[in-house]
């Protein structure tokens, strides 16, 4: 562990920030770090070039039908601000008890390394372990993997079969309580704008002048009722309710009351006594990440602003149709803005993705008597689990969105086994992000074991 | 002329903003340097202690019963951000032309200069001038001048008798146009706060999780509608219209049209097709002055904020009162918001002071009948401004506001003289702010002139 620490110590303390271009070397150094620890586990690693940040890929080819296995993750991390509430350093990992804190030790830097550091000690253990790895670590996750999907054009050929994607960028429930994510939401991610003025302009003009912020608060907050429901027309169309397995696991789970306390919320939006799990899970969202206009700063500013920004995102349910969902909402931002008097400008940054379901929702019968080689490494994984915890893994889908996962199921074919490596306190995207070193130390045996497990199985 | 602009220049590199703690010092630099100037023109000076930035007081005092005049102005400036839309430095006096651009150079600085050029000059020219004067200029009507109303109340028994107060803080046409400003709206400004969640939460979450930017657009969205009106109960309680003369001569001075124009507006709010004009001067108005909350940098970030605010300015429009329009809006504001999910702050940076209006709205045979030292004040400045300018001035109100002068009226009870030294496109409070020179200059002769002829009057 204390080897482990030292790497995850080196490559936390690299702000990766992907969305932030003054990062674009920071995003180069993880990405040269990522491919040297690859190197060193004997991989033939080289960073591919996709127009943004690089993916680094890394191949481990032997001979013979064996099955060829991907592992998935990212290098980029999300922006660490604000950081006045970080209370340690966001770019230092800082160990304290059980947890480790830093931005990217949860989302995806810790789990990352504890997959690979499995994957080692697999092959330490078996060096001719006969399967083929390919490792693709990207450095646009955060930012929505918009240049992925050429980038997975054009390594198709050279990839070939795939028979299962690897990651850990989920959420479990503890060390003892481990899960595997059978399905995410969609994403899509844009900002609105609107300006009414040149300029500026002193309040004393105002009742009858076109103030920016006014407008944005009016066009926006008319979005929503105050049970919490979208009102757009067509916004919850294709979604499907949570099946009644999924639905009672969830409940095993925990209480609506006591993730409510763990994510530090009073409660939910009413939306007419829908439990919060389901609504997280099977109904798409229209979240405001961030809004500004006009004076920020102390006291007072008698200004009526020029200008002001939102920034917004959608998550998309199973069974939505994202260009679908994405006119739906952008035509109705568009019909509630005055355009007599303001300009509106809308800055896509994800057109948006498909939510995610693996072809398996959990283990079963099904999925025993499946003889593909993606039906065995669910079985692998579910294995691995009851042996390191003694307890089966939960089958669950999450609320949360990896959009690389449709595309490669799209274009490569493969689907995608999540084991979760964070918790859902673990803070991911806010300050004081932070990890459960039980759980990555838990997560490196079974993924060691699993590999372990997969070196008995037959190729296609 | 060159020594006035090299005494502005010196005078607006002070960056004496008073809503910002880290400009204290500056404030108090702008204070001892207007101290400075009026102790240069004979005047016994000091700082009074307000309790927040100094209020500076220069007293003349002659034998006899001669008139008691106040000039008022203030030293303190708005803030200069955003920084980045200014085109020369915002605390550096640039001349093009027959413009002046600064931080301050029309919002106060100027105007006060040019009024207090003017009494130098008088005093230059009849060193004997038989007229009390006390120069009061603030550090605080940036910020409401809270503090201004106990020093006020404290120097009451000092000042004695006031017959007028003098200033220059509102707008006119042009150094041929020069308006005479009658009435103005009152102001209150406070700050409204959401809290849903501990920090930031993972928008993967999103949808039931309580979103304060969501909240505080649709809480302050719902106050607006798409005509412009304030839907709030009792808002528009105890206003009145504006009177046909009023009416008639904001019509004289320009369209509507050409207003936006000069504004940098397309076009206005609905109202129903009310005169914007009238709307400013005679309704009440709501502003969101700024907003902030989650993220605001490059590209998108995936959160749930937990904090959003809004800065929000209401103007009290003549014949309303303020306590009972706070109420009114407050109460609104705690009704719509979820208090359930939500933890809602209040942060009231002014209370609110009721419009102000002169005794007399425009010269008229009833003021030449009245025999009052300030009714001869206004027939002074009435015919300063045609000889100087070939034109009697406009008698107009505004939709600004000078708490002050409510405040002067009712502890001191002394009505204000508020000639226009700077125009509607002298952009105050934002970037670029400027004055037109001429203006100035001509002010200075209005005002040399009106102390010569009030040397004239006899006190009471």
């Amino acid at each position: 562990m204390k080897e482990f620490l030292s790497e995850l110590a080196e490559y936390l303390a690299i702000p990766s920030v992907s969305a932030k271009p003054e990062h674009a070397e920071d995003c180069l150094r993880a990405a040269g770090w990522v491919g040297g620890r690859l190197g060193e586990m004997g991989f033939a690693t080289r960073l591919v070039d996709t127009g943004g940040h690089p993916l680094v890929m890394g191949q481990r080819r032997v001979a013979g039908r064996v099955p060829h296995l991907v592992v998935y993750g990212h290098y980029d991390v999300q922006p660490a601000e604000p950081l006045e509430l970080w209370k340690t350093p966001a770019f230092e990992l800082v160990v304290k008890g059980q947890k480790a804190y830093g931005r990217g030790v949860a989302d995806n830097k810790g789990p990352t390394l504890a997959l690979l550091a499995g994957l080692s000690d697999a092959l330490a253990k078996n060096p001719d372990l006969p399967l083929n790895i390919t490792c693709l670590i990207e450095g646009e996750e955060e930012v929505g993997s918009a240049n992925l999907h050429k980038t997975l054009s054009a390594l198709k050929k050279e990839l070939g079969h795939i028979d299962a994607v690897l990651l850990s960028d989920t959420s479990s429930g503890s060390h003892k309580d481990l899960w595997i994510t059978t399905g995410l939401r969609g994403v899509m991610a844009f900002d609105i704008s609107l300006q009414g003025l040149a300029r500026d302009l002193h309040s004393g003009n105002g009742g009858p002048i076109p103030n920016a912020v006014r407008e944005l608060t009016r066009v926006l907050g008319g979005l929503y009722d105050a049970q919490g429901w979208v009102r757009i027309p067509g916004f919850y169309k294709g979604i499907t309710r949570g099946a009644k397995a999924e639905m009672a696991a969830l409940k095993r789970i925990f209480t609506p009351a006591e993730f409510a306390h763990e994510i530090g919320a009073k409660g939910y939006y009413r939306m007419d006594g829908m439990s919060p799990f389901e609504v997280n899970r099977f109904f798409p969202s229209l979240e405001l990440n961030g809004i500004y206009g006009g004076y920020q700063g102390e006291g007072s500013k008698t200004i009526i602003p020029a200008r002001a920004t939102a920034k917004m995102t959608c998550r998309i349910a199973p069974g939505q149709d994202p260009d679908a969902l994405r006119r739906a909402i952008l035509a109705e931002i568009e019909k509630r803005v005055d355009k007599r008097l303001f300009d509106l400008s809308i800055k896509i940054h994800e057109k948006g993705t498909a939510a995610y379901a693996t072809s398996l929702p959990h283990l079963s019968a099904r999925v025993k008597a499946d003889t593909s080689v993606f039906a065995a490494a669910f079985g692998a994984v579910h294995s691995a689990v009851k042996e390191a915890t003694g307890n089966p893994p939960q089958y669950l889908r999450e609320g949360a969105s990896i959009p690389v996962l449709s595309n490669i199921k799209r274009i490569l074919g493969a689907d995608a086994i999540m084991l979760g490596l964070f918790r859902e306190d673990s803070l991911l995207h806010s300050p004081n992000e932070n990890v459960d070193l039980r759980l990555l130390k838990i997560g490196r045996e079974v993924w060691a074991d699993f590999f372990g497990r997969m070196g008995a199985v037959r190729g296609r």
